[in-house]
């Protein structure tokens, strides 16, 4: 699909009027191509003749014409992204010039690139592996600093090195096996069966805790679904405007850019959580009373989180009887936090009548009980609290390698699909041959993730075909 | 206002996300300040130590924890756009990321730039003339080839050259006089005043040209307003889909980013035309029979080009009223075409005889009869060379000074005014200190384009508040 003897060009910042935009060319004319358009402010100046890592001012000429006055920053191979001679002209940024400079380009040579181009040809060329590649595309798409963290350290390589780690102690592994095979006539055991064990045992467990972050990694680079359920006068929609104007009222302060990409989503402590369907619940608080909760309930399923939400004025069996419906409802992977709203209508004497914590926690069978009032925005940040003791955040801290992206579960699964008849394999002392054929199993499901194994086309095209263009 | 003393910092790349952003540092601590944030992949290596115009690859650091991979380049005092220290800063695109960089710059001792901030600092730096700063606004706004050269243009001097040379002519003119003035008890006369009613004369005839070039350059620069007019079955808003999809289907062939920007506007040659207020020409198609031309009446005000859409099938005296009705209801400075639609729907031979192109002309008073049809797409070319007819394109391709900015437009009004009364004391010859007066006027006036008389912050800010952030 990619030929990399091709020169390629996309403009590689934000769609729309900026300042300025980059446009971005790789391959191995890319320098000679920017040199039959270029002028230099220094007449005779050649690009080609330039060092790498320099910027150099002058003008695009479109047939004996100026376009644009523009900054050239010319990279040579292999010490650029792509591992390629590349180019990056900042033109001014109106899309008109954008286009026009983006055309010029491909007048003179270029061809347009495809989504995620460039970050393929950084694979292609070995500059980073496959799931490195993955990465990038998931630092530029990030929208919270858990996720930012997590993809930086897997376009790093955090996530590549534990898995080439792993892969390295299985080869090691099957190369004594597959030495037993060789000698197979002579009975002999050069692997010790307990030591394998030992090893086979280690590499499940990693298996399993790798599949295991990514309920996590997938909740943040997903955000987490979190459903507010109620009365519907117990105040849902109050409750969310506020929390959601908190949170915007801080993220938008200094730049606009992300005011637009905020919907109903707030970000505590670096983790988006993410209010399912909440036009749904705010229309409830628009219907009849007695809908009750019941319209609610099937918001439940998708949450990973459900807050509660109560009028702390209703009679005590209405409550009672809320707590334990929705926790019917939910299942054990889901998280129920009770908010007992409207406490600015009562004195701390009523409250602490009202209030009984230990009733609340026994009849929901969770610790998060909040008493708040979403009006006069009183215990929102307790409620916050609560949201946030619902994640690991330790992994995150602590830089462990968390994954997110689907694939590389799917592969995971299948390798510990795998290393787990190793196991089987060794408690019922089957033969070497069979041993040998799951952990090769094991290897290519490995290799799959970081691309070490043979991607095909199709396969690399399905990655990064989700990718923007310019990158 | 501005304190050239502190370094700002902004993103001048487009707002969204993209595949990476530039966010760009000027003033005399900007690479202190990126050195205090940035780890280069070379250990040790400082960015203050580099030569300008040079890259380096590293990372940002926010309190220990790496925020983002980044390229960096440094362009030093007095040779960058600015003439100050600057550094540009290529992160990944994310919104959030972007917002984090900027953040992490702020809290290291940048300021955030006001609107325009960076090219203000380019013209009290020196780097440029007001007129120059006022166009790189207009290089970034334009959105057709003819106002991206105007705006280049002006950008790269040709305005303030031209206006300069103007100057200059007068200021030789002035000490002349103010030396008679000197002498004044002598009665002697330096300036020979048939000289000076010449180079007078020839001032005024340059303003007056600039002034007149007004009118083109403000069409360059905002769309030519285009009506179009006629019975509510004529195929109005055929032809304005036919059009507007013709040209958009070229426009966005390879880059998807002007789109957005496109309204019912066309480009033809470079220059914009706009279709005003189409919104209400359409629904009149959608109106009964009756309501018959008039409603559009008062379209045509606005526009500076109004077309006349008939059916050919139409009974002469309907297609005869029509023309006459148009032509009544508009003023001598705009252009009239008709177009007589539906010629697919007879024979060669019937249009011959229905077509009666003379007669056309002579009621309409406009050489600019079209026979189309807007439905199966025939004439249409016919239309556009018409339409483009309208315009004084030789002065665009012999990059002759044309005015665009309405405050120059105002300040070379003021000049001509003052220069007039300049003739008309010549004339009258009247005594030299009035002269002097009038001379000093036209001086001041023409100084306030270039921003070579004392400009106030309060001037300056009107001029770049409504710059992009990031400029």
């Amino acid at each position: 699909m990619i030929n990399l003897e091709d020169t390629i060009v996309a403009v590689s910042t934000a769609q729309g009027a900026g300042a300025i935009a980059v446009i971005r060319l790789t391959g191995p004319d890319s320098i000679i191509i920017c040199d039959k358009v270029f002028k230099s402010v220094k007449s005779g100046k050649k690009l080609v003749d330039q060092s790498a890592n320099t910027v150099h001012f002058g003008s695009l000429i479109d047939e004996d014409k100026e376009l644009d006055e523009v900054l050239i920053s010319i990279f040579k191979a292999p010490n650029s992204f792509t591992g390629e001679n590349t180019v990056e002209v900042s033109c001014h940024g109106a899309p008109y010039i954008q286009q026009k400079v983006l055309e010029l380009f491909i007048k003179n040579g270029a061809n347009l690139a495809a989504p995620g181009e460039f970050t393929q040809r950084a694979f292609l060329n070995g500059k980073m592996d496959l799931s490195q590649a993955e990465a990038v595309a998931d630092l530029i798409a990030s929208r919270s600093e858990a996720a930012r963290r997590v993809a930086l350290q897997q376009m790093k390589g955090g996530f590549s090195n534990e898995l080439i780690h792993l892969r390295e102690r299985l080869l090691n592994f099957i190369s004594l096996i597959e030495l037993e095979l060789d000698f197979s006539e002579e009975d002999v055991e050069f692997a010790d069966r307990s030591q394998l064990v030992d090893l086979v045992n280690e590499i499940e467990h990693l298996l399993s805790k790798l599949i295991n972050s990514f309920s996590l990694g997938n909740a943040i680079k997903n955000g987490i679904p979190v459903a507010i359920v109620g009365h519907t006068n117990a105040g849902k929609s109050t409750l969310l405007n506020t929390i959601l104007q908190e949170d915007r009222a801080i993220v938008s302060d200094i730049h606009g850019t992300t005011r637009d990409v905020i919907e109903d989503t707030i970000n505590i402590e670096g983790i988006t959580f993410r209010f399912i369907d909440t036009a749904g619940i705010r229309k409830t608080t628009d219907a009849i009373e007695t809908i009750g909760i019941d319209r609610t309930f099937s918001k439940i399923e998708s949450a990973s989180i459900v807050v509660l939400m109560l009028d702390i004025n209703d009679p005590n069996e209405k409550i009672h009887e809320a707590i334990a419906d929705v926790k019917n409802k939910m299942n054990e992977a889901q998280q129920l936090i009770v908010a007992i709203n409207k406490i600015d209508l009562l004195t701390e004497d009523e409250i602490a009548q009202r209030f009984d914590q230990n009733k609340f926690k026994e009849l929901s069978g969770s610790d998060a009980i909040v008493p708040l009032s979403a009006k006069k925005q009183i215990g929102i940040e307790l409620l916050s609290e609560e949201l946030i003791k619902t994640i690991n955040l330790k992994a995150v801290d602590n830089d462990e390698v968390i994954v997110t992206n689907a694939r590389h579960y799917e592969a995971l699964k299948r390798s510990h699909e795998s290393i787990s008849r190793v196991v089987d394999g060794l408690h019922a002392g089957i033969s070497g041959d069979f041993l040998a054929q799951d952990i090769r199993e094991v290897l290519y499901f490995l290799g799959e993730i970081t691309g070490g194994e043979i991607q095909t086309d199709e396969v690399l095209g399905n990655i990064f075909k989700n990718f923007c263009i310019g990158k």
